[in-house]
């Protein structure tokens, strides 16, 4: 894209868009010549939300999610059980079950699955954290509730060996086959564990 | 997405990349949870990068090609041949005829096409500049560079007929079958035109 016709401040929005995940050039440009027909408003508050993302959001000390205060509302909020802790991966896995409003525990948040091949290792995730939280006691039940993929299951089987010495009990999210599913087009794998987990009527 | 478990600057940034075209609300929290992992950098300079488009570029005062200085360097090129006047819809169509590096002429850049049922109207668009150039002289032919669309059509049809008053030879882009296309998926209208526009070996 090196280019007369195309000033530098064009070129380098268009590469930052770019480092965005997902975001190919072609989309790129398309979001930067947006902002060129007249939506200088946008630009101006996508560019004041990024910085103010950056400068209040932080880790709750104690959960690991994304916050404003610390501790995070969750973590401060006396109703939620702090018996139960129940292990995520992302702070959208979070949500995602903060949106079921059936979980009335607390989260921990490892900020990522372990993937050595991708070089994430075991330090590079929230799991010493974890250990420190169940050291100082209260929590009697550990829900992993990693991805059902093979980095999510490697995580928790993990996991499993590393938090079963503290005695404290260990669950996992049932597997089994989805809402809305059609057992038609249900993979294998989804089908054994659906087996596996079969329930008396 | 109300939920105490998010706060506030990230619904608001997500919210804000939602405005985005073609970024619907899940692609817009994976944008924003993607810059909470630890990549406020790229946070941060896409801010600086959006901040520093809207107040570096502006329009070309003689062909509204997006630039930082005025006029634009494609303007301001004394080799550019200013007899012959390519009129596009938007930037990006601009650059698409610079990346042929055949067209050694100059630009007028619309700014949009054509579209009544979208409430987008001749005044809307740069056509009373474009008549202005046309009608201070020197410009001996005007390629009508509009989308191979109904729209883009139908905007080279309205500026026909405005512009064949001034005396100046009109040019539309050649029709046909793209290098690379397949005679058998070649939709009805593309081949239509293609015969239309056969030529003599």
């Amino acid at each position: 894209m090196k280019n007369v016709a195309i000033p530098p401040a064009v070129t380098r929005l268009i590469e930052t868009f770019s480092e965005l995940p997902g975001i190919g050039p072609k989309t790129a440009s398309r979001l930067t010549f947006y902002h060129l027909r007249g939506k200088s408003e946008l630009a101006l508050s996508l560019a004041k939300e990024l910085q103010n993302l950056v400068e209040k959001t932080r880790f709750c000390s104690i959960c690991y999610n994304v916050t404003e205060e610390d501790p995070c509302p969750i973590c401060s909020d006396e109703s939620r059980d702090k018996k139960v802790l129940c292990v995520v991966a992302e702070p959208l896995d979070l949500l995602a079950l903060e949106r079921t409003e059936q979980y009335t525990g607390s989260y921990h948040v490892l900020h990522g699955a372990l993937a050595p091949l991708e070089g994430i290792f075991a330090e590079d995730l929230r799991i010493k954290e974890l250990e420190a939280r169940l050291r100082k006691g209260g929590v009697e039940e550990v829900i992993l509730a990693t991805n059902p993929t093979s980095e999510g299951d490697y995580t928790a089987a993990y996991l499993l060996t590393r938090l079963k010495p503290l005695g404290v009990r260990i669950t996992r999210l049932g597997r089994g086959l989805p809402m809305g599913g059609d057992l038609e087009y249900a993979d294998a794998v989804t089908l054994t564990r659906a087996l596996e987990a079969r329930q008396e009527l």
